[in-house]
């Protein structure tokens, strides 16, 4: 029996003390329940994606030192957690601390370089994959990328002896994800016939939410113990190694892969911890609760701990949202609510001739539902004074854009002004579809420091209203605000789809453009009208520069605007 | 003899016909003059850097077709040219085109993934470097990084036979960057005993400008001709192979060198273009003029073509620039009149209570001396709607930022108001001291198209304004301009160091943490007091959010504030 612990804790990007004295307090933990080894996620000392912190040499020298010192308080336990390494190069490192000491250390071979990452900037490749005897187990260590290679380290260890992988991960969420990751791992698991024991970070970090769900699959591919996605947690599990994994008959084939694959990356390294460690009474298995969870529970979820995060570790603990009235600002609001408590959150109403009625009643109805503050200031006095400013230049020509989004900067400037006096985050609410489109003023509705469902395509986010007011008792969002048609209120009578496609038509067209990067002909034939692709493709194409000036949001899609897609802003590609 | 023609050209990132019709047109002018080969820049079909179009197969796909077209048009010439490959993966490439037919294809060996370069994202490292025998001659292709190797293609295609080493490039400014090239450029010629050929791209895109400053160096590593930096333009030599090159005594210690190299980077493929190239009458080598440019006057005409290109590049003819008064909006002022003409750029006055009289006769007289419109809107009346809008929830508050941000929002709106009403874009006026340190207002002076000055420092942008007025005939920039000490003027008597080190004390501390990454001891040894470091590094950290949101501007020095320096927003590292 081998009692394995995963922890997998929310650590803040560059904050050495607090992630240091939490990774003490789960080493703790771990030694007060006895366990063989505890293993934290890939770069948790540090914090993930530490980015350009990574050219700064005094803080990977200073990330060394906090290193030492975990080490000095690894009595009685094997601790694995990741680290940044520099030998004659920098790398993604995973330590391995035992009685005092640093015993070794393993450096990430694959380096993703796609989507939002950018490993190959900063980092060396390892070639050197050891496994390590702990009481008597065989375990290699990984990191992240490394086990989604079926031709990767997991099979040089395999043949090495290992019994147990542990991978180490700073995996973020995007939808699907969870589902992909527990089939590789299956696979993985089943195809070298040991445990895998995945331990994933948790919490926001500016555009990534990291999910956790860390999770233990058997030798046969099920898994048997995992940790809930989006908090912290600790998983302890008893892994029978000798009944389960000694007795298992070996197919030759396997055999004969490993093989060749482990000339190609190279020899492995062996290392054995051979001191005993200490071990108490083994507890039967603890078997977490593992429920598969809808896509819409997911992506709430990612969004409050998204928006909780990033509030809390940029120093700010309330926040202020402009209520429209429409659905978008109404489920960010109840979002910041659900994430940081109805104290801390401010609702601003900023009325115009425009303004409907339904709009300001509605406002009020669910600040009233969510019990929190709502500030009224109608914007027709500026606006009045910037139309008699502009007067002897504006004179004679035609009231439009420039009228709108003049309306929509004064908001913006106006929740800036209580944000810059109070001390209070501006929470933007704009969603996908109007960042890939550009229906939304720059500086106006998109100032602010976050923005919580910018990745949230405008079908999905009334599928998250309706998710929210299940959740609650009796009705939280207002119907009114779920029903009634999307309108900017910028001028008399207008509906968002005066100017876009109906939503249903354009948010199948925008994720085949922007996610999957299907030509024009190809989402044509996907059953769209050439006019309505054309309208959208050069609306995204249009807009890049508006998305340039967006604050960061939280990811949730396999491509966000962002770190993951990056489009030149000067660029006359015309796809048809 | 051999006769080149390298044609450093200006392209537009996505218009492949354009930069088709370009590239055909040069082609013309070098069959025209009897040219052997004519060589033009990496990537010059598609534009450059591409960026995510590179996940367009339907883009690569068009890349393709346009480069089938262009080699139809090769009776007589070889040309080479940058494009984008696709066999089993994506490369960057360069095409080898003679009589009607793509001949022969170079892969990029060695691929830049730092700065502001991600080309590990896109594409797949070469593994061949040919030599090709154009009328006697073997030349050997490679692409921009893959001549700072002195391991790289050049040393396996010099052991091939190379006379002629053609380097393409994609190569952005910044300062210094030309001596080094020309150094690297030297050394590889003379160790290899060749001629080395660099043709570099010219022309602003986004952050980057491309200077131009094609040059050939002889085996004896002398620059025998040069183009200008930043501006288009052909240069044909005539390089005396036969006497210079085939003369030269070997190094036997240099053939070892390379034979080692050689087997370490693979087996070089050789392939010959043996047919007869027509040549004409040989005029003697046409010696450009090489004369080294001081660095001031370098970025000057980089930010003069950066701003040219965004501008035209983004489909803009005519832009605005808010003028307070200071040397910041008046040195961009002055490099929009000179990159667009003056009857495209409107410059705006927005005079408030703090604004003092001569910041208003200063920015009248320096759009006098420009020959530019001057419109004047005060903003005192759209403050007071506000201040009065805020009222009931800022009574009782003292003034503050918020009251000061306000002046600059409302200026922010009202140059876009503008920008929508006319179509005109907007150019900010921040300089990179003020990036660095926040001392800006996001969403007001930052709120602009394209930030002209961002990566310039204070102390270069007062030299910048000297320098173009030793341009003019007479004062252009005014003296009272160039000498104020600096302010916001958003409240009263303020001035920039009451909140901020003298530029003198601030710049150098930037430079060393910005851009050097140096440590906070480090910076103290260099002769700082250590409030004025911590205070400076202080507010480089915490305003790494405004810079996010910021509009793109021109990179001059070796690290911006872009795709140079990814920072979390999110960060809690304390460098001291």
């Amino acid at each position: 029996m081998f009692r394995l612990a995963l922890a997998q804790i929310d650590v803040t990007v560059g904050d050495l003390d607090e992630n240091s004295k939490k990774i003490l307090e789960y080493i703790d933990e771990a030694k007060n329940m006895k366990a063989d080894l505890i293993a934290f996620p890939e770069m948790v000392l540090p914090g993930y994606p530490p980015e350009d912190l990574l050219f700064k040499s005094q803080f990977i020298q200073e990330n060394l030192i906090h290193l030492e010192h975990i080490a000095g308080q690894t009595e009685d336990i094997v601790v694995v957690l990741g680290f940044i390494d520099l030998d004659s190069d920098v790398h993604n490192a995973a330590a391995v601390l035992y009685d005092g000491k640093i015993r070794d250390i393993y450096h990430k071979m694959f380096l993703p370089n796609y989507g939002v990452f950018d490993e190959d900037r900063y980092f060396k490749s390892g070639t050197k994959c050891p496994t390590y005897i702990v009481n008597g187990t065989s375990v290699g260590i990984n990191i992240c990328e490394d086990i989604w290679h079926s031709a990767g380290p997991t099979i040089v260890q395999r043949s090495n002896g290992a019994e147990i992988i542990v991978n180490l991960n700073g995996s973020p969420f995007d939808i699907g994800k969870r589902k992909l990751r527990k089939n590789m791992l299956r696979a993985r698991a089943t195809d070298n016939g040991l445990f895998v024991a995945y331990v994933n970070l948790v919490g926001g970090q500016d555009e990534l939410v990291f999910d956790g769900g860390s999770m233990i699959v058997d030798p046969e591919g099920e898994v048997i113990c995992a940790s809930p996605q989006f908090k912290e947690d600790i998983l302890f599990a008893d892994l029978d190694v000798e009944s389960v994994f000694r007795s298992r008959v070996r197919d030759p084939r396997v055999r004969k892969v490993r093989a060749k694959t482990l000339q190609e990356i190279g020899t492995a390294v062996e290392m054995q911890i051979s001191e005993y460690v200490g071990q108490g009474n083994k507890p039967s298995l603890m078997k977490a609760e593992i429920h598969d969870r809808s896509e819409v529970e997911e992506i709430y979820d990612a969004l409050v701990l998204g928006t909780k995060d990033y509030v809390r570790k940029c120093g700010f603990s309330k926040v202020l949202v402009a209520l429209s009235g429409g659905i978008d600002s109404a489920l960010v609001t109840a979002i910041a609510v659900d994430a940081l408590g109805k104290e801390n959150v401010v609702a601003v109403s900023m009325p115009s001739r425009f303004s409907s009625e339904g709009s300001k009643t509605d406002a009020a109805l669910l600040c009233s539902n969510l019990g929190i503050d709502l500030w009224t200031l109608p914007i027709e006095e500026p606006f009045e004074s910037f139309l008699s400013t502009l007067f002897p230049y504006f004179d004679k020509t035609e009231w439009g854009v420039a009228e709108e989004n003049l309306q929509s900067r004064i908001r913006g400037s106006l929740v800036m002004a209580i944000s810059n006096k109070f001390g209070w985050m501006v929470l933007t609410t704009g969603n996908k579809s109007e960042m890939a489109t550009g229906y939304a003023t720059i500086y106006g509705d998109m100032a602010g420091g976050y923005a919580v469902i910018k990745d949230v395509p405008k079908l999905m986010v009334y599928k998250l209203g309706h998710h929210r007011n299940t959740l609650a008792d009796g009705e939280m969002i207002p119907k009114s605000i779920l029903t009634k048609p999307p309108s900017a209120e910028l001028r008399d009578d207008q509906k968002d789809e005066d100017n876009l496609p109906p939503y249903e038509i354009l948010d199948p067209i925008l994720k085949a453009y922007v996610e999957d990067d299907l030509s024009y002909e190809e989402i044509v034939n996907l059953g769209f009208t050439e006019e309505d692709v054309k309208r959208a493709i050069l609306l995204v194409d249009r807009n890049e520069y508006k998305r340039r000036q967006s604050p960061p949001g939280i990811k949730i899609t396999t491509r966000n605007f962002g770190r993951d897609r990056r489009m030149p802003i000067a660029n006359r590609y015309k796809p048809f």
